[in-house]
């Protein structure tokens, strides 16, 4: 097995678990909740055969994610991966952080519309149609924001104090494609005439982009 | 035309305004902003033909809910008829707040599975599968709890304090069913020997609930 | 492990037979026949390898139910536990028989619209919108009347004679939340202060109801 | 307008009103009730203002259809066209009718799976996969029979009395489209040389076939 | 074990292999690369734990297919059996070729809308409506036309030199059903009374179109 | 009126014209022809009175596009907005053309997988999922290709010859967000500081990138 097969295969796992949805298929009964191990892999999760009431809940959301980081910004998702009792049900929650100055880059649920309600702080938030229409707005503690399945969208704090939301998902797991390390960080490598062509940049900027947003070892 | 036409004339347009749904059909377009005012009428709605930003957000879950009423708490919903940009896209928020003692009473989503975050305060949750399992949980700021949809649940505050929680649809219009006021307290009324043979109570009995649960007039 | 645990894993491989839907996913293949005894549970269940004509057949609706029971009505379900063959079909039937004076009490169908045909007798049939209309009708043989997914309805048989219908689903496994049933008899039990709260009445006559409605062991 | 465009044009709109559906979009509000007389035309149809419990009702199935007939059958529907309450709902019945030797003959819904209750009488039904195995069965009064959504299939009265079934579609509009007429009936003609081929037939065959289903003037 | 049994058993699971669908259920995460050898069947297939690029690829449409057989054409298919990657992902291609002469004769998908693209020569292409009109063309390299799901139709190649063309399908599997083969020449056969009675037609000319479109042993 | 206000009306109105959807909703008649002129915006389109056989057809792929422009490809599409015989039928086709050199950049289709069949030169394909894994392929005349449903894809010719592909998508308008233009090329313009952080480049970079990239006056 080649060094490229065992990241296609080690990619491909972890392909399995991040992935995503919306509008996720009905369910066939009153609930399935997921069997994150199980074997046997399906569209979703097979179902266990017993559960509790600790399969719908969860408190990963409880506490502020840590922004100390490039992007100053810490996605936390409770799905199906963290609360298996909505295997089935077309719904998730995530968390959203944000240090002042934070940015939750560019990115698309390739599977999911997503509302946002404030928690704190204010927010520069929008999406892009196909049109290429931008379409923002300021938000503020309780205000709301939709950004529509499928459509580029961000979220930047530009105020003095640190922000949060709520992120709510029509898809049991919504995923994530962020734009610029999907382009710039994926493995193996998007050709360099791919981005220096698509860009209109020189192969030297997308060895330099790349050198910054390469996957982390 | 007689009162009893009449009344179901107004509780369809109400119904229509009113009611909801869940795992919505997928939009055909980026968006189709809510037309709230067309003459025409589709399932969901008409899309306008020129939005703007504040056709996605809302500023309607920025307060707490007024709870000084019999039950002691109170859904503020931020749907398509708040957020008509939500037109297609399958999803929406409500906060619900809740007094000390206060209950969102035994209720349904027809259309939709509700997945809560706890702002503030201490709930106890429960919904109730088809084989009558009662599967519940005392919820914490932080934490997330889910109600699959169709199946009887509720909230109730049994703390000293405050408690309020942001509520996620997958339907841009989810609907409630309240149990008690759905039966006791519907028009024209459901027949009493319904409900004195479904309850196992007597007709005094059932007159004396009506009596609480009549619509306001 | 604890009563409480036992209960609810009893109560969950119950909800997991019982249970219900509507508008279901659509079918990858000609038929996938239900393998009921599959230790792999998925949403809906997997097929079996070899199927015949029997596998889409049942004589199960062909006699009335007994309806010497205290509500005088039997639900007699002819669905994807009965019919394997319907698995992924989206489509399942029952028979109703009512005794003079019997009732189908309140109850939804979580998952799925509901539309019945009147084989004889007569019947005060009826559901409540959201909006806490009742649209209600008496039905004679040969009618047919429609109780759309997931809104509270029922059947009273005022007639002299016994009464039955077909109903037809448009889920392989419509589910039935019986919403006395569900509220008072539910285990572990609904706790009092939800319902008296709910129903405006005293926890004695909460504690009556549930006596009466308590489940069978 | 040439003739040929007259005919496609009333052919055209009456596809529109007899056509059919299987598994239905979600509705987007408790009830849509069609507007049959509406002049905007939509996926199925667009909502009446107002609407009360006869739109969800009908008595077109009280009696049996006259089965004096060159096929010995009749089938008369209870669908979106007869209850428009159905409309958003994904459901409908018809029964069907068989004098001694009758015949439905072998036909598809488009877009719904089909399942029959027998009334009384016996009959022969079948469907053939698409690997074309014949799934058959006898079924005797209160048995009932699935047939899957698009494939080919056929109900036979063997017997020496009338016989009668109830069918259930999970579409509001489930179309039907008999192979016989459908294929040598059409409006214009399929061409001689399609079916002499398909079938193996000469062409004095097709004429004479041709001749006997031709669409009624 | 019957012969009757072992043919139905063979025929259920060639069924089960040849089958198809319009419309299929939405992906729950990025790619579930079907598994074709799994034990488990579920609607649609289970997914491999490890995938490449060659699952979502392939060279089976390259060639032009063999048309020296009794219709003058071939169907070849790109679907979920030749491409696993296409599992839950809703989309199917086949490659269409048609000697001078030659006949794609009548058939359905069950479950796709079909959208050709004319790569060489000629065609007259239709389908029928469920209220009988043909709609019918010409088509010339580059054309496009649609078929939608579930109808009725046909490609002949009416000129002198070879035609084909690439066939869209809505689904992973679309499956086909052609009409003459299924209702003459099916396993079990079909009862030569539905035949005569359905075409009008005598014993005698059913035997010989049976004979004549008996399945290959 | 603003003229940022006019921007928006404007792109909102090429939004809807542009946009598009994966996994559309069930049709509910067997065709429901698009009037592209309707006054009244729907969830796709309202259908048309009448329509013929024109309607289901098109020439627009039949002749290679223009690939003399920056990026060396032309992208042409047979959607709903082309051939309004798709309206409900859920499926389109593009044609692309590729110049040596080409490359169809970096882009999403929101609500649909696509599906590439070769028709003449050499390609470098690729997707990548969201856990940023590129899978890629070279592909040649005859071989085909899949995109899943919303992630990041792009075709480059790095051939000596002109290259041109057939791509099926199962949606009746499928849209495209091209992630450059998307981003750098928005009305009213994404903001620097989103760019310059998601991207770790500077803002002359930015300025550079996006002079290249505005929107054609």
């Amino acid at each position: 097995m080649s060094t490229y097969q065992l990241l296609l295969a080690l990619s491909a796992l972890s392909a399995f678990i991040s992935a995503a949805s919306a509008n996720d298929p009905d369910m066939l009964q009153d609930v399935c909740v997921a069997d994150l191990n199980s074997t046997v892999k399906v569209n979703g999760f097979p179902c266990k055969d017993k559960f509790d009431a600790a399969d719908f809940s969860s408190n990963v959301l409880a506490k502020p994610g840590a922004t100390n980081n490039t992007l100053g910004s810490l996605v936390t998702a409770a799905n199906v991966q963290k609360v298996p009792g909505l295997n089935t049900l077309g719904v998730s929650l995530s968390r959203i952080d944000y240090a002042p100055g934070g940015l939750n880059p560019p990115h698309t649920h390739p599977r999911a519309t997503e509302m946002i309600f404030v928690l704190e702080g204010q927010l520069d938030v929008g999406f892009i149609t196909t049109s290429n229409t931008l379409v923002s707005k300021t938000v503020i503690p309780g205000d709301v924001f939709v950004f529509p399945r499928g459509l580029v969208h961000f979220q930047k704090n530009n105020g003095a104090v640190p922000a949060a939301v709520i992120a709510a998902f029509n898809s049991q797991l919504p995923g994530t494609q962020s734009i610029a390390s999907t382009l710039f960080g994926a493995t193996p490598p998007v050709p360099d005439n791919v981005l220096t062509k698509a860009f209109h940049i020189g192969t030297k900027e997308v060895t330099k982009i790349k050198s910054r947003l390469a996957p982390k070892k």
